[in-house]
């Protein structure tokens, strides 16, 4: 069962095409992800965390408009998971019309000593309290 | 009795200096004045509509530092009328902490035959409904 | 040929990650693609034309990081054209470095009679000066 | 003489009003006061300085219509300077149009080894740099 995200356009998200700004989604998408690491115990970017997570891919299908007061809602599910990546998936709706899709993937990341980051295995009990997260919406 | 709109600071608000953006804060308050307008049962921002309130002034003080998942308060008044303005005030805090003080003036305006603007008084039952509106929260 | 948009880092597109906001790099390629309509002669966005161009669908890969200050390219080329859409292909660069890899499909739309849009196939003329201006650069 | 920064308003900066969103005039202010930083050798936002330039008050003036494609200019001037504070005032025109004034007041501060920000005397040097930036524009 996905994790549901519900949220309000504000008038500064639009654009002068009278609609949500394409890039907007992705912010959306982002919260909805937040929120689920919130419900977990845990915040993706506190500060002095040992790891971080960076997006290294997005993607979205814009499917109909999203206006000013629009509420709707984003469903967020674990679309796929390696040991060092997780893919959200993210679908937008208004009731039954659906407004988009999308997806995230974020790599987990250690800084190292001399100031980069690598890519290192997710911990195994971050992937898993995330998990229940998402199922017990 | 001011009106009370709450609201937790998203990542994507922050900026490199690991707190929100200046001028996020002045999304933050236009969202706590739109949130009034919705209580007293109207839209600012429906489309059709006969009248428009464009932003002719705005300012704010910053006192402390907003960071990522911060869940603040905006008290909003109605801090000075005139027939054709309204200036809002705004204070942001967390908890007793206080986070900023900021004021937004709007004009009423009505679009003319040939494509401009002109400011015109506002309507009185717009305006009564806004006043509730602030006052019952 | 590609065409070239040249930009450098605004302080309030970094996030408190100390780089650009992922979301960002969509309007990057969104501004890239408008540069190449005005190198065309024409607006996309100017008021009253016949078509607007909604974007359907977009996607990034992120390869590394952008930060505050930095001058990059935005590389431009049309990557597949139908009769009613063009998927424009985006690379970000700093000098040989890639930074990003994107694409952004939009497309033809006209106001109906009763405020809908419907697709419609793109004028050749739009298309021809489009498809020259990236040529040309 | 102030110094004067260029900008073209890009399509995301709109709103559904069909000009530029009044939150987004202190974005161009900020780029105005940071061209300025540049132009005196120094990067405001570098990583691992020993100041920070945090804003403390911000406010705007809007007398006209900022729309998309618009090219306009910043003329920024130092209003006022004490010892820990700059405040840069702003003038957004397009040609001999004005369109907004404003300024923003930066302080100077260090961090400190509690993790704290204190106010602290701007240094001369940095200072120097910065009027003559202004002066020889």
């Amino acid at each position: 069962m996905p994790s549901i995200y519900k949220r309000r356009v504000q008038f500064a998200e639009t654009d002068m095409a009278g609609q949500v700004h394409f890039s907007v989604f992705f912010r959306y998408m982002e919260e909805a992800e937040h929120a689920i690491w919130r419900k977990a115990g845990m915040r993706i970017a506190a500060e002095g965390r040992e790891h971080q997570w960076p997006r290294i891919s997005a993607q979205c299908d814009f499917k109909s408009r999203l206006r000013v007061d629009d509420e709707f809602e984003v469903r967020t599910e674990m679309a796929k998971v390696t040991n060092r990546t997780i893919q959200w998936a993210h679908t937008l709706t208004i009731g039954d019309r659906l407004v988009a899709q999308g997806s995230v993937t974020c790599v987990c990341v250690k800084l190292q000593a001399d100031g980069t980051f690598t890519a290192v295995p997710m911990p195994q009990d971050i992937l898993d309290k995330l998990k229940s997260a998402v199922r017990t919406d």
